[in-house]
């Protein structure tokens, strides 16, 4: 392949584009891979088409090297089986619907557990015929309520999703590492530095799952690491260890004060050491109960409900986690105070919930047993020694307080939680039976009776992986891709006109005549000191400058990564940069 | 590559499906190749994928040959550049439109001419950037009014298009040749017999298109071609040879009988033979000037206009072929007698048209001078002697009246027309400015005076192309793919087990190693006759069978196009395969 920057469809951009808030939305727009067409909504140009088509092409071989099979589901499906499967209303806005000329609902579908689901029971009717797994790489729509970051969260983009089916758990299992162990040889490939976190599954359902995450400062996603041990997950799927519960009767009675002025956390410590409540006066914000009232939203209910969650006033109630926490509903900051004179804003204690008919969770922290400084739901009032278990009761935990580095390690007890940030390369899930018993899928077994399979589904985002390869793969001065994404292997830069542009040329075609990706910068209208920046902007691994030395024989090889400079004579320079490339590729010449 | 069917995601029917009306519908479905998933949506399962994407290859290589350079534009696009270009309103209820989360009208772009012209127009500002063609593969959808015949008209399918930029006339011609010999060498490659026809051009706008369209009798176009000559056209652009012109003031003036209950052209013309009208008894319907009333709509207008098409009454109105005239606007049979007293419904004439105000177009045939035997519009009564450009005036011609077969060839003069019905599989278009003008794309040109890019667009329809294929290549036992677009090369049929399927595997895997695409046949629940009718169904153009006389060393080598059957020693066979599949693909060992 020789392609020809004179007639190539790309213009190189000096400047960073205004509404570009991260490197690879930046450098990606400003090299020429992509632009902007629609709200989220991207064209690959050339250049960008082909890094495109290189990462779907190590995913395709990955998924087929384990055996899953490539098939392709229509994007545009009716309502029928995401309305069965509960997902219709699940997905709420964040999916596109449309009505077809007949007034029929339809929408673009966001995965295809249903289909694929659909599809298995209409093909195969015995235990013979599993395990199977299929996959497709399709493009998705979603309607973000943010698009942003360019390919990192669009309304448009490309996906690999796949679909598993085993006859008991431990085929699940097997398929669910097979999978896991494709993502990592994908990603390994891709140049993506990634790591394997614990995950809550969201709207799919199902039990397990992990994430993918590349490492990167702009990423969506944080995620905790262990200083001891290996564990890793998401914030959201961070758990908290649970301290040892206590007597709650051994406790002594709890004790009501005034308090005025204290709707804070900090003033009512203040306040509390200051008047030695309890007979103490060293308080912390870790010895109240902050009680956090929310609006929660269950798919396909009327109105809102009151839901109240209560944890240590030194910890904020991180929406993120406790949407994950409550998922497929959802939870909204509360805002209807006067229709609810009942809860004392800024003095509410847990002691009335049970009373009220409200739904009351807490942190794991707070234990049978542990006592608190806590709101009397009086104004100006808080109660000393509120026990758990005794003057209330909760109807449960939950997994809603902000994660901070330094908590303790949830896995092995000793080390402390570090926090990084990332972009979500990949999920996999272990989802159970929620789709194949929603479409009664039931194969003949070995022994004569009916089997329901069991799924795992499986994602990558494969538009998603070349903006985080360029996250991770960048300077100042432009992209720097990995070679088993780029999309060309050299990029030959003739210095000058004539005989600098004519050598530069036939190098071209001798290396793409080898099988090499090769583009040459032959612009005639262009300085040599602009070609050297789109070089560098571009960012092919490989460059070589045809300039002044060309007259004794000689030209530069620049190697974009390092930085590293070589001159070479021109008759030896096209067998080196086919050895470099074949043995890149693992082939041999 | 080597695939099992003991694992492989397929399940092929032994009845033809009840909602399958054509052949590679039947046959595709019946083979495993896809499954329908939604009304006009199909699922491609993994036969049916790997022939897609041999299909898609063969587009695109042809496509870079030709410098047309690969990117992909969001599918999912505002209506703003839509409404811009006119097509917003134009496609009317053939598009898919949905509004986003905050209302923003969307649609599903069923091509991309306007999104092409603005990237044109953001990337490129001087004539030294043309010419440039850029294409994409991409999923497309059409809202279908009767998605029907399984891929041949889907609601959702992948398509080809391309859009040439050129800067004066002859740059167009010569990109629009370019891609006619690269379509003539795509439909070679692909083994589809086509004929390249005159079209019309639809809702594209533009001046010339010619249309690819594989001729088979299930196809939804009928096209005409010559006996004497090479003209080939789609019915719809088929022109009709004007007769000489005369002398209108050199007629008789027109005379009007009495004609009762002669609303018909056949009672008519028996009874002006009865009565010799105009001292005749030999008329013929195509003396008489048939009237037919139409609704016509034009995009964004308000309600239907009158609209009257005057033709000879031996002939009737091809709504195709008017609709295509008329387009954008639509028509409609006219069904608003009530409300139009002044047409006197069976004996309208086209004397008191221009009185009324009504559009009236007429026939090529209906040339100045031309007399007729038509209606006096009274109930009863028609006119003899009416002459063209005496007794009335037309506003026009049109290209309304039914083609026939034998009808002169408008081209050479001397042929007849003959008929035949084709799949449309390409269509290339010169556009013009249409979309240049629309968002006024203007780069700087050599003399420093501003041009204006004139366009050109080509689209290819991949997957209808693979129904295509099946519709020109199969027989009562199934699919006889052609080898460039076989979903694999070789199908090894295990007649029984133990050493035949070992020595099939065995087999299977040396020829994967060459290279080959292979299917093995390694069911073991399965008869060694359901194994050959499915090889049969399936349609690989080479099948070889592993059999009893394996014990003596041979196999049995099956030619699924020929039926020839050859006996070979098993250590000859691979290869005899490698050899003839390098041969097919033009590679060497």
């Amino acid at each position: 392949m020789l392609l020809r920057m004179s007639t190539l469809l790309l213009r190189t951009l000096r400047e960073d584009p205004a509404d570009a808030e991260v490197p690879s939305h930046r450098l990606l727009l400003r090299a020429g891979y992509v632009r902007r067409a629609a709200p989220g909504g991207y064209t690959w140009l050339p250049l960008g088409k082909l890094v495109l088509d290189r990462v779907t092409e190590v995913v395709r071989q990955e998924m087929a090297a384990i055996g899953d099979q490539e098939v392709h589901f229509p994007a545009l499906l009716p309502a029928e089986p995401y309305r069965t499967s509960g997902r219709w209303t699940e997905y709420g806005d964040d999916i596109f619907t449309l009505a077809d000329r007949r007034g029929a609902e339809h929408l673009l579908a966001p995965t295809h557990e249903e289909l694929a689901a659909l599809l298995v029971k209409n093909l195969f009717s015995s235990y013979r015929d599993f395990p199977v797994t299929l996959f497709q790489i399709q493009t998705k729509f979603r309607d973000e309520a943010r698009p942003r970051a360019g390919l990192l969260r669009g309304r448009e983009f490309l996906m690999k999703d796949a679909y598993s089916f085993d006859l008991d758990e431990v085929g699940l299992q097997a398929a669910y590492e097979r999978h896991r162990g494709a993502y990592r040889r994908i990603f390994d490939r891709l140049g993506l530095e990634h790591t394997i976190v614990r995950a809550t599954s969201g709207a799919m359902g199902g039990s397990a799952s992990e994430e993918f995450l590349a490492a990167t400062p702009v990423g969506e996603d944080t995620f905790v690491g262990c200083t001891a041990c290996d564990y890793a997950a998401n914030t959201e799927a961070v758990t908290t260890p649970v301290p040892p519960a206590g007597d709650p009767d051994a406790q002594p009675a709890a004790e009501v004060h005034d308090t005025p002025e204290t709707p804070t956390i900090a003033g009512l410590v203040a306040l509390a050491d200051a008047r030695r409540l309890g007979g103490r006066d060293d308080w912390t914000a870790a010895d109240t109960l902050k009680n956090v009232v929310l609006a929660l939203r269950r798919p396909g209910a009327e109105g809102p409900e009151l839901l109240v969650v209560g944890l240590p006033g030194d910890r904020e109630v991180d929406l993120k986690r406790l949407g994950a926490a409550v998922a497929p509903a959802t939870v909204d900051v509360f805002d209807g105070w006067d229709d609810h004179p009942e809860l004392v804003r800024g003095y509410i204690g847990p002691q009335v919930m049970a009373k009220l008919g409200i739904r009351y969770l807490v942190d794991p922290r707070v234990v049978p047993g542990s006592a608190w400084l806590t709101g009397a739901n009086e104004p100006g009032r808080h109660a000393t020694g509120v026990v758990c278990g005794r003057d209330f009761v909760p109807d449960g935990t939950i997994e809603a307080a902000e994660v901070r580095p330094g908590d303790p390690c949830p896995a092995c007890g000793t080390g402390e939680l570090t926090m990084r940030r990332g972009i979500e390369i990949g999920h996999i899930f272990q989802l159970g039976r929620r789709y194949t018993d929603a479409f009664s899928v039931d194969v003949l077994g070995p022994a004569g009776k009916p089997v329901r399979p069991t799924m795992g589904c499986y994602g990558i985002g494969v538009s998603r992986a070349v903006a985080a390869i360029a996250e991770q793969h960048h300077d100042e001065r432009g992209l720097v891709w990995p070679e088993a994404v780029a999309p060309c292997d050299v990029h030959l830069v003739a210095a000058g006109k004539g005989p600098q542009l004519e050598a530069a040329l036939e190098l071209g075609r001798r290396l793409a005549a080898a099988g090499l990706r090769v583009l040459v910068d032959d612009r005639t209208h262009v300085s040599a000191g602009v070609k050297f920046t789109d070089a560098e902007l571009i960012g092919i691994p490989c460059a070589v400058v045809v300039g002044r030395r060309l007259a004794e024989g000689y030209v530069e090889l620049r190697d974009r990564a390092s930085g590293e400079r070589d001159e070479l004579p021109v008759d030896k320079v096209a067998d080196r940069l086919v050895e470099r490339v074949h043995r890149e590729r693992g082939s041999v010449v």
